[in-house]
This record gives C-alpha cells, sequence and structure tokens, in this order.
C-alpha cells in the first residue's frame, strides 16, 4: 500500500515529479460550503516559491494554482478539490550528468533499488519540489480551521548555531504581532537583529557551495479541546507523521521535548486551575496535547531540518553499476531551506487539525 | 474516525482500559505459514511487566498473554490474530479520592472534555497499561520480521542528565553483545557503569516522590533496502507516529537529528562507496532512511520520554466542577518508566517495519 | 492488505474460527455516552444461535456474549468495545474424515490455495460460526441508529420456490406489526400461512439431506436524508459490499432491482411531492436512496442465499493431493440458512449504516 | 470520511464534476516498471464516450486523456499517477431551467440535502461523466492485470426485455470470440441477431421520449486463486461495491446468484475433479469465487442498470423551496445506458482485480 495521502477525514493525495508536466493534489472530505480564497492559496504558494529572495533558490517557478474541481461559485460543494500546478523552469539538462549517479544523502539509490526505476530528473517525486502541492492543499486546510478561530503560525528559531531564545505569543494579539515580524524579513524569524545575523550565515554559506540546516517552530492557537484520536492517532503523533514526511526534517518534539528528559515531575508537570468557565494550566510543558489530545492551551512543536544535501562542493559516489563516480550540484538550489519550509510546516499542520477537528464529530453521541 | 491501530497491511487494533476485564489486541494482515513462539511474545512481556525490580511500579500483574484466534498448531493461519491479557491486580479504590479530579499532566481532563465521560480508574484506556497489549503484538511483528533478518534493539541512553556517550553496533555481533549488557541490568542501558549510577538515580527521585525522564535509542540492524512509502508513509514518518503513540513520548529524531540542524551539507552527508555488490555510506547522518526509504544502513532512532506525571507530592488542581482541589498520586506508579519503556519502543518499531516489509512488496511489477 | 473489518467510522473487525477458543470483534469508533443494553445483543445472537429450533442446526452453542472493555457503567467510552463469545459445542472430530478433502463449494479448496495452511475443523475462518461476531456488533450498531430513531428489519420472503408477495410497511406501525408476525415463526416469514409451508418444505429437504435456498429482504425506515459518500461509498455499494460478505450470499439488489433492467424509465422514475415541510417521492423504486445518499423514503434490498453446500448425500471431490475421494457431510448443518441469517442480514445493514451516520456528520462545514 | 475512492492497495481516487474544467483520477499504488499504452486507455474512453452512435447521446466529448504524472518514459514510476480530462461540450444553459428543481430519481435532491449546496449543472459530481475517469483508470488496470494473463470483458446480455440466453466461453478462445462479436455491434451484445432487436428497440424508446434499462454480464479469465480477503473484503464484496458505484445499477449478482435461492445443494454444488495439476470444478454455480476467494474458474456476474432517469416527458416534481414544478429532460441525453456501461463494468472489475492481486501479496509468508 502506497502512501500518497495524508489525513483519513480530510484526506489530502498529492501527486507529481519535479520534472514532469506539474505538480497537484485532491482533497477528498473537505466539507460542503467553505468559501475558499484563491488567492490566499497563491500567498501560501508564494512564500515557498523559489527564487523569492536573494537567500533561496532562483529556480523560477511561478507556482499558479488551478483548481480543477470541488468548487462552485467560490464554494466547497463537498466533493473531491483537485488543485493542479504546471512546471515551469525546468532545465532537466541539469541533471543529464547524474542520470545514473546517486547523489550523496538524497533519494537516487533508494528510489532505484525500492521501485527498480526512477525519473532521474532533479529528484523527481522525492524533489522538495513536491511540497508545493502539499502548500496548496494545506492552504485550503488553513481556510477550513480558520472557520473555527484556529491559527497556525510557523518561524525560523534556528539556522545553524544561531538561535531564538524566549517567544511570547500567550495573548492572541502577542502571536499576530510576532507573526507580523515573522512576515517582514526574507529569513521568516521572529527575531529581527538575528534575522539578519541568519541571512548572512546562509550568504556566507553559498559562497563556500554548501548548505546549513536549522530548526522551525510551530505554534497553533485556539485549537478546542478534544482534537486527537487516542491510542495511535494521537494529535502529536500525527503532527509527527507529518512533519517528517517534509525533506529533511530529521526531528520533532512538542511540549517540553527532549529537554523534558532531564527533568523531575515535579518541575515539568503542569497544574490546573479554573478561570471563569475555562480549565486552564499554570505552565504549558505538554505543548497543548495530554494523552494525545489537546487541552485547549497553544500547541507549540519544533521541527529539526538537516542542511540540504545538494552542496556544489565535489562529492565521491557511485552509479548504478557500483562504479566510482564525483558528483558535484549544478541545478539552483537553496542553501538554506528553512526559510521556504515556514509555510510547508504551517501547511502540514493545518492538514493535521483540519482532520482531527473532522474526525473528532463522533467521539461524542 | 477512531485511532486505535498502527499499520495498514500488518495492522494491529488494541482495545481495553487499565481497571477493566483485560486488554488485548487484534492483528489482522499477518501473513500465513509463520510459525508463533508464544514464549517469545511472554518474553517480552515479562520485560515491560510492573514489579520486574525494585525500580519500578510495583502492581503485580503477571501479564500472561493467551492468543484466541488466528493460530493453529504453531502456525499463522492469515487471519486475524486476537490477544488477550487479564487485569489482574487493579486496586480500583486506589483513584477513588480523584474520580473527579484532574490530575496534572495526565489524560484526565482531556478525555473528560473529549468523550463527556470517561473511567477514571487508573487512566482508562489512557493508562500505560494499555502498551502491553502493544507489546504482545509487537513480540508478533518481531517474528516476522526475524524471518527476513531484521533486528531490533533499544537501550536506555539517557536517565536525568546522565548520559552514554557513543555507541558501537556496527557488526551484527557488536550489536548482540551490546543487547545483552542491555539486558543484564534492570535500567536496561549498555554502558554498565552507568547503569549503576542511572538505577541510583531513580531511586533517590523515588524516595523524594518524583519521577524522571530519560532516552531510549533504538537500532533496527539488517534492513532491506527498500521500505518506506512516499510521500507520507515515509519509514522515519510511521516510526515518529508509533513512538509519539507511546505515553510520555514528547520527541523523536533519526540519524543526525537536532544536532544535524547546526551542521553544515558538507559535514552531514553520507558519500556512497561500493562494497562487494552492496552500495553502503561512509558516514550513517541519514540514520538509515533516505527520501523516507530504507538504505540498507542501520536504522537508529531516539525517543525522549517526560518524567512520569504521578508524583507523590501534593499538587494543586481542578475537579470536573472546575473547583480548586489538591492531588496526590497514590497507587503504584514509576518513578522512571524507561527502563519497561525499551520492550515497547521495541514493538513499536517491529509493526511498522512488518507493515512495511508487507507494503513493499507492491512497489515492482 | 486483509479484510477483517467492515465500516469506517464506526469501525468493525472480527476474528475467530469455528474450532478456535472463541470468536469475536473489536469495534473503534463508537461514540461515547451510549447506553448499551447487553440484553439486547444477547438477544441478537439467540436469533442467529442454532439449535433455536428444529429446522436449523443442533449444534449446541449458549453463545453467550461478553463484553471485555469500551464500557464502564453501561455506557460506551468511546475507547474500542471488545466483544467475545467461547465456542462450546466444538466436536472437532466430525472433521477429522475430511482433513485435507475439499468440500464442493466450501471454502477448502481456496483457503489452503491462498494461504497454504489452514484449520479444517469445521470450515475455520470461513465458517458461518464467524457471523456471530458480527451479529453482536451489529447489535451495538442497532442500538446506536436507534438514538437518531433508525429501525432495521429483515425478513425470509423466499425458500425454494415459496416467495411472499406483497409487503406493506410504509407507516411505523405496520411495520412494527410484520417484524411481530416475522418474530412469531420459526422461519422469520412476514406471511404467516406461507411459513408454514416453508417450514414443511425444510423439514422435507433436511429428511433428503439436501438443503435449500432462499430470499432475505430488509427494510430499513426513519433513515434521515443524507447518508452515502459517492462516488465509491454509496450507501448501496457499502450495503451490497457488507451482504456479500455475509456466507452463502450470491445476489443484492436494492429498489426496483434486476425487475427494474426491463422497465421504462417513465415507469421507474419516482416523483417528488411535498408534504408539509418534508419532501418525499410518489413511488419508491429508488429504495430509499438516489446518487448513492438516502433520500429519507424507506430502503429496501433483497439478499439472494444459495443453498448450504454441506448436504448429507455424498459428493465426488479431490483431496490436497488431487487425489479423487467421496465427502459426506457429518456434523451438525442446517437444511436452509435462511432463519438464522435474518439477524446477521440486520447487524450487517446496521452496522454500514451506523458508520455511515457518523461519516455524514463531515458533509457540511 | 468520503467515498471518492476505490481500492486499498491499488488505489484509485477520481474527482470532477460534469460542467466544471474537467474530470480525472489519481491511481496510488500502481507498481512500478509497467508499461502504459497511452492508446488502450484512450481506446476504454473512446467506447464509453458520448456520440459515438446513434443509440447514445448526441453531447461530443473527445474525452482526450492527459497523463500529468507517475508515468516516465512509458513507464510507471510506482508513484501517484494523475489522469486529466478536460469537459468540453458543456452547454450548462440546457440546466438554467431546472437550477433549483429536482429532477425525478436523479441525485439533485440528496446532494442538496447532504451538502446543502450543488452544481446544478448537469448533476455536477452525479453524473455519469465522472465515470470517464473510473474508465481511465481501470485501463491501466486493465494493463496491470494482463501482464498476469487476466483478461476482463463485459457486454450487454438484456436491454428491455430482449435476453440473451446461454453463452460459451469456457475456453480463451471462445471467450475472445465472444468479445469480437461484442464490439462488432453498436449496443454490445454477443448475440448479433438480438443486437438488431436491441439497436431497433432503443431507437424506439428514444422516439417516445423515454428510456430503457438492461443488465451487463462481465466475465473473468485467468483469474488466479487466491484473489479476496475475507472476511469483508472477499471478491464478491468487493466486485459489488463497485458496480454499485456506477449509476443506474440497481442489482448485482454473481454465479448462480438470484436463480439459486430456489435451488437445493445437491443441484447447486460445483465438485470438484484434477487435471493435471489443476483442481477444477465440473459445473460453476460458484461463478469462480468459494468462501470470498477465487478459485481459478471464470468469475462472472451480472449487473442490473434500471432505466436512465432523464426523460423527455414532462414529470411533475419539487423546487428547493417544495414548491411544485414540471421538469422535462432538454441536454442530450442516452435512451439506455448498457452499450456505454460495458466499458464502465470492465474498469470497475479491473480496478478490483489489481487491488486483490496486489492485496493478496501480503497472504504467506
Amino acid at each position: 500500500m502506497a502512501g500518497n495521502y495524508l489525513g483519513e477525514v480530510f484526506r489530502v493525495t498529492t501527486f507529481g515529479e519535479s520534472h514532469g508536466i506539474g505538480i497537484g493534489a485532491v482533497i477528498d472530505g473537505c466539507p460542503a460550503g467553505l468559501e475558499l480564497s484563491v488567492e490566499k492559496i497563491q500567498k501560501d504558494l508564494d512564500r515557498r516559491r523559489p527564487g523569492q529572495s536573494h537567500i533561496t533558490s532562483q529556480r523560477k517557478e511561478s507556482d499558479t494554482v488551478q483548481i480543477l474541481s470541488g468548487v462552485f461559485n467560490n464554494r466547497t460543494l463537498g466533493t473531491p478539490i483537485a488543485l493542479f500546478i504546471t512546471n515551469e523552469d525546468q532545465r532537466s539538462k541539469d541533471y543529464d550528468h547524474i542520470e545514473d549517479a546517486f547523489r550523496p544523502s538524497h533519494a537516487d539509490y533508494t528510489y532505484q533499488a525500492k521501485y527498480g526505476f526512477r525519473d532521474h530528473r532533479g529528484g523527481g517525486r522525492s524533489s522538495a519540489r513536491a511540497t508545493a502541492a502539499l502548500v496548496a492543499a494545506g492552504a485550503i486546510a488553513k481556510q477550513l480551521i480558520s472557520e473555527f478561530s484556529l491559527l497556525v503560525g510557523a518561524f525560523v528559531t534556528q539556522v545553524g548555531n544561531l538561535r531564538v531564545n524566549k517567544l511570547h505569543h500567550e495573548s492572541e494579539s502577542d502571536f499576530l504581532e510576532l507573526i507580523s515580524v515573522v512576515e517582514s524579513n526574507i529569513v521568516r524569524c521572529p527575531d529581527q537583529p538575528l534575522a539578519e545575523q541568519m541571512i548572512e550565515l546562509i550568504e556566507q554559506v553559498r559562497k563556500e557551495g554548501d548548505t546549513v540546516g536549522g530548526i522551525i517552530t510551530c505554534v497553533v492557537k485556539n485549537c478546542p479541546v478534544g482534537l486527537g484520536e487516542p491510542l495511535f492517532s494521537k494529535l502529536q503523533s500525527d503532527l509527527a507523521k507529518a512533519m517528517f514526511s517534509i525533506n529533511a526534517v530529521h526531528g520533532f518534539e512538542y511540549g517540553s521535548g527532549f529537554d523534558g528528559s532531564s527533568k523531575r515531575g515535579s518541575e515539568n508537570n503542569d497544574v490546573f486551575y479554573a478561570k471563569g468557565d475555562k480549565i486552564l494550566t499554570r505552565t504549558n510543558y505538554s505543548g497543548g496535547i495530554q494523552g494525545g489530545i489537546s487541552n485547549g492551551m497553544d500547541i507549540y512543536f519544533r521541527v529539526a531540518f538537516k542542511p540540504v544535501a545538494t552542496i556544489v562542493k565535489a562529492q565521491e559516489s557511485v552509479n548504478e553499476k557500483g562504479e566510482s563516480v564525483e558528483v558535484k550540484g549544478r541545478g539552483r538550489h537553496d542553501p538554506c531551506v528553512l526559510p521556504r519550509a515556514v509555510p510547508i510546516v504551517e501547511a502540514a499542520a493545518a492538514i493535521v487539525l483540519a482532520d482531527h477537528l473532522l474526525r473528532n464529530r463522533s467521539s461524542k453521541l
């Protein structure tokens, strides 16, 4: 059983290779009656688009989304919503020199072994280009969950060794202000002075023909209590699954995360208190999820990205026959994928939340 | 849509509350013809069982597994395998004092809110007791994947601030030796001197009425190339999802993980080389997975556990009416869940691998 | 991917072989807060039980159901509900003489070929005994849908060439009266004089060591408008799928069914009219379903059962080696499965309806 | 959970409304390495296309399929195959007069009620136009299963009261000859003289502004033993489910079907015999399936279609407000859907068989 779908009730199936005709997604299970703004979809695609700033890949894709079905008079019909994005700037020739070579830390070798056959041009299906379809579908998920007041925002909190310290996003206005800072700089970091250092670092890394990794933090505000389906579709389980589907992701933690491992229960527990008719916790080491179910506090998690595998430096490798070859990235690649990954993380999170909002409709009689 | 199943082709559905009649699992999709050893299932249950040493909970459960179906003359029939474990030592009264109180960082509040109704005794479905069913099913998955030479081994690499440094498990014999050390001490740590410090720490924490978290590392050896189903059932996606279903898990990373975020591509890439007719990588920062598909190298990942939420110290909280109450753990709880979580991590990993072994049978014509 | 589950959101997974320890089911996705009557479950099991009258198999099974999980203080918890029924009167020796023979029109040969290995005792998993688990789960589905006023009733409308003609069940009281006639005779036929002829026919067939087929009609009353998920989980699609999972079923039709094939559109169309704020149709050739979605009229369908394959007459066959053998039913078998199949058809229908009631909760914003 | 997909391992998701931009399908799970002929896909689309003869609708659609992804150098990549067909001859105005009216025996009312909103133009998603996407996907399934020698052929065996009697298709050459007769006449009937009568009947019915129903028989040859997943994805269960997804289908039977209901076991049983190393049955009342699993004999089944609901005669109805209105078909409709439904039945069958061929790969160790 193949795995090109995400979500059960709000189900997104994506398709497309980086150097084929185009890429797309079909959403089955979006409720009828949702007013859809194509502009909002396009806006998220533009946030992911290559060529958006001097610190990203210069591949030129307009990434214009076309809605093929499921929408009538700007409202969802309850039928499958098909989305399509044409591939424009393909330069397949950039990949001819590596037709039978396996690029280090890429998926060339594993795709060849698994399927016995692959599209070598630009990684084919394993290319990060496929995330554009996820972003488009996620932008619809965002519009669905915003009908229920949920907000999702992601931002870069680490590039290389440059790290953001504490963040304030308790109130909705704090959060919106934080997001506006994030979108005001090209690296999408909520700390403006640090953003400048990050940009400098990325530029330097690019000059060296190298790449650098980092961390994205994502916050979900106004999540109702009750989302998550124990025992195996806990909210954190599905969020983690979705995040690890994103290219280059090697780590996920929520709430106190890895740091919590060295703590005592008495330090790490979140005690409850009542405020009006709401039940809240004084701290939020649980990251808004307890027993796999959202508790109404902010959900937050961190996603670790390794450095992009394509570097301009020469590297040893082998080809399909097992012979030694040297490979060296040409093409137009990102020195740091983090700025463009922000809307991808948001999209994956929004799809999981949309799915769980609908799944939760069957929890009670 | 509820979520009490794990896996698609090798599908495990679990059931049962901690203080009901018992707990169990149904495996649908285990291929016919597998010779099953009940002893091996029982052995893993014994490794998870409370009361196995002085650093675990003293709840007394024999956790004897009964196979209700799917096996005839010790071989699997290809029909569903139902497993059942009776609850024995229930002491439901330990929970009467918290019938309507929400224990901090437990699932009491979220279950109440989601379902409108809950079994308050010992956490009900949210109790870690449910993992016994997972361990039983996982022990069958282990027997299935061992037919294809795969080995899964987990071990405690951190308790509080005590951390294991480097591990050697390149060769199969190194790995088996490491595992034998792990099983020789009650904390299941591969570093014997550190194991003793960990035991001491856990004892001290218990005396304080407190609890402590830690990290488990898991290694999969002899995994064939090709397991994993991009884009959304990548091998790491499904491993992460499975691990986050385990109580108290707050973080997951594989390969270079969070550390990789601060690295350069030139440092973090794994270059390929050929050895005989095998294609290997000189380093393994990819953790045995590239593009979501196993590459034949060791798979390894780390799972972060927060400290157990039940502490003997008094904590403030609220009850169902939102009134302030004080709660204090009675019952018989683990000061540190890590030693007993080792077979749980292995079980979850084995189920994912069994599922992907079968799923991969459809990748080629 | 194996197929021992029915339903997506209300999902029933069954397990068990006819001559193993027992059989059972796990329901994942039953909403929390449903008051469950074990008596109602038992009552349906008693309607399916062998030995209930002189025209059924005399195998003695009390078929007492045990609820292993998911229910607390007689209410569903929202967690998986596991049901178990012990096998009691097994007489496995009745099957020793056919250990390696393939009984005509049974599943012996196909199970052997598919799985390479089988439990030859009484058909193992392919035995109609497995339907007891379906009936138990269906009895819970019935209780769920009755919360929304749905009623499901099935009855025998044909045995051999004896056929019931027209039925009246337009009003709820007509329907309840019809059901009470059905349950007053052992063949479960709504036409009392015909019931007596049917009983006579079945007795005669039994004396001849033979078996006879028939047809069950099922009616669903008070189904709300909107159930069914086009294009591939149309309500009739899922009803058909469920019915064909029942042993011996070879045909399914709803509404005008096969007869409609020889009609004109002008004869077969159901015209709409309004009655108060309800929209109804003057005729109901659509069988209560249009475009795969319930339209609020009575749903009705007919299920064709072939005669039971086990006959006492000697029949030629082959064994596993392909050698000619003679087989002859011993054991204790039904001359006509129809009377006992009535609650099975109802159970399968109720599970499909329960599933679609929940699935429909996501159709609108 | 919506239902726009068919199949589990070979999974087809379709999308599109009749008067939107176009319709299409995504196949997730087609194994890599299959040589794909676009001509064969187009040929089946042409067999389904309106306007192909004077007894079908005269709507003009070239129904040219475009493969958007999943194929490289004419071979499948193992990645999702997206197919797209543009809607060309839309004449949405034909539907303006019924914008808020519910056409009798159509899905207008149920879609409006379920989704609260619908695309009234030509039935939108409920239009038979959506079956073009199924045919395209089915043509790929056919190519997959033909790699394993399976052949699927359907034909019209009844229109109104005109019925084909006995058919011979025991040998492969008999079958191929029968299929060649079928494709030589525009009604797709294997009996040439009867075909002419059927054509005459359809023409007459059309003149009357009416429509007529009928029956399609489908045969699967060379099916290996072992396909089908008991208990709930039996081969007949999934075939039935797929057939009932086709517009206008109201009945399905396989093997002895409804006729078997009036038979005795001694008449209806298929006795086994050996021929070389093959095990065969002397008769085939089982329709090639026993216990839900194919037994290697021909699979055959019959699908009953009601007459098309759109007639040119005036009919009473109501509109969205519940007011009485008169509706009368304009547009360009089929007087009898059977000839064009032949490739649809084949496509649905081929998808089910492809899915089960792959599912069966996990039945044994």
